[in-house]
């Protein structure tokens, strides 16, 4: 999806939150804004919203000199996510429909995102698990249910670290089938990297693959080649996160995106509220396509 | 007072606000947008937030070709705040304090603002009066009423459209001093002009001036010399809207702000809740100064 007007003062306002992060000096903090402003104006508004993200946060890497910025705040995530795992696993063990629960769980877990989200507390992490555990998702579960068996493989696409937990709580329910996750080439926020899949243990359990981008999401031309072939080849792709949903949202394969509704744009164009735990399938794809799986 | 690193996103949001008003073309919408970035990032950070507002809608005349781009919204917000005035009048004639009743609903005028708000419905007027018939003022009323009584003469800063109609309410009242009313000297957003105190009945009742700027404030430099020989002189400022208090906040004379708060960074400046209907006195005032009043 391209850039909404209103994507701007967001990301605007995203940008005050990171010079906050990053510096505590006001002159250093002006500057970074100033950066923030050329950056949305120098892209190309029918870009989707990630890539001022990517344009930014790599600016904002070169002003500080910090490769990760955010590399504390995801081993925290982490850490965070993995206490909470025990009892989660427990919950799914006792669940009716385990899939149906660890798939709610999984899209819980996209709370756990420092773009949209300033500053997250536990306890909005554990309203939303409480969601998870109590409301319906939004979308096409029943079809998802049925791709994900009907699938000969799967690429699964992760957002943020701490989030990549509760992502293995679908991924260890999907794994009679092959199941390739996929992290970011490199720091994009608190976007998840190789490192974070494997504090969340994921390496032993799936292939673990990088998309060769820093983008906040995945803009295709972006990645690398090898990214290319097997996103062009996967049978399946599970699409975590609002980030991934605005750069894929216009790809035609078969994909299911799973995020938490984070702004007033995506709210509108989904029609339900920020908040809402959302299962879409991909809408482009085609007739032909789509028979085929 | 400076701009905030809050007000920058503030800003770009009322730039969205303002491309959707006067254009439903996306791309002449994206322009819009692109020239407030371009505006913001011009402007020095250390001027008060309303300077980057000024460059921004001089920016939007320019682009538009229409000189006074809210004329229709200012008449009609003449129109609706005229309707209310025999009621309100009747109330302060009721009231057992006329002069705190006024005063409160000169204020709650102040919920006219185009700049801060979006769209004004009529029913948050009707809250912002009924606020004002049962909540009290957060502030300096006492020292207010005093000033008044001691005042050789008031310069009273009008603020919106609309609102000066409910300024109308507290002018006449204080009228037993040489009241001079300021407006602004050219549009700026929905502010008012000379007009807009006449639809308001102003004329008659007191002498009225303008600034000679088009800034949603006082920018004190680039008012003109008359109203800069006014402002030095007078002996008692009565300064309506957040815009006037941005402004003029840190000016070392005998100003009293009357205004809702706007926003967040007001809030947290104030220690008040966006909403409070705040009389505050200038606190940069100097002893010799004061002791003088």
């Amino acid at each position: 999806m391209q850039m909404y007007l209103d994507c701007i003062p967001c990301f605007v306002q995203q940008a005050v939150r990171a010079a906050r992060h990053v510096s505590d000096d006001p002159d250093v903090q002006k500057r970074i804004v100033r950066e923030a402003l050329s950056c949305i104006n120098a892209i190309d508004f029918s870009d989707p919203p990630p890539r001022a993200g990517q344009i930014f946060y790599r600016r904002l890497s070169e002003i500080t000199g910090i490769p990760d910025l955010y590399q504390a705040d995801k081993e925290m995530q982490n850490r965070l996510a993995l206490e909470l795992l025990p009892e989660l696993k427990r919950q799914i063990e006792i669940s009716p429909d385990p899939l149906l629960l660890a798939t709610r769980l999984a899209i819980a877990g996209n709370i756990i995102d420092l773009g949209a989200h300033g500053n997250l507390a536990i306890t909005d992490i554990q309203k939303a698990i409480k969601q998870a555990l109590n409301e319906p998702l939004f979308g096409d579960w029943e079809e998802f249910k049925a791709a994900v068996n009907a699938a000969r493989d799967i690429l699964y696409l992760a957002d943020n670290a701490g989030e990549i937990v509760f992502d293995r709580l679908l991924i260890e329910l999907i794994i009679a089938k092959p199941v390739t996750l996929v992290v970011r080439g490199a720091p994009a926020i608190n976007d998840a990297l190789r490192a974070d899949a494997q504090s969340a243990g994921l390496d032993k359990l799936v292939e673990i693959i990088d998309n060769g981008s820093d983008a906040p999401g995945t803009l295709i031309g972006d990645c690398s080649s090898e990214f290319q072939s097997r996103f062009a080849a996967a049978d399946l792709i599970i699409a975590k996160g609002q980030g991934n949903y605005e750069t894929l949202s216009d790809e035609p394969h078969n994909i299911y995106f799973l995020f938490k509704v984070k702004c007033q744009v995506i709210a509108g164009q989904i029609g339900q509220p920020v908040g809402t735990q959302v299962l879409i399938k991909s809408k482009v794809i085609s007739p032909e396509i789509g028979s085929d799986r």
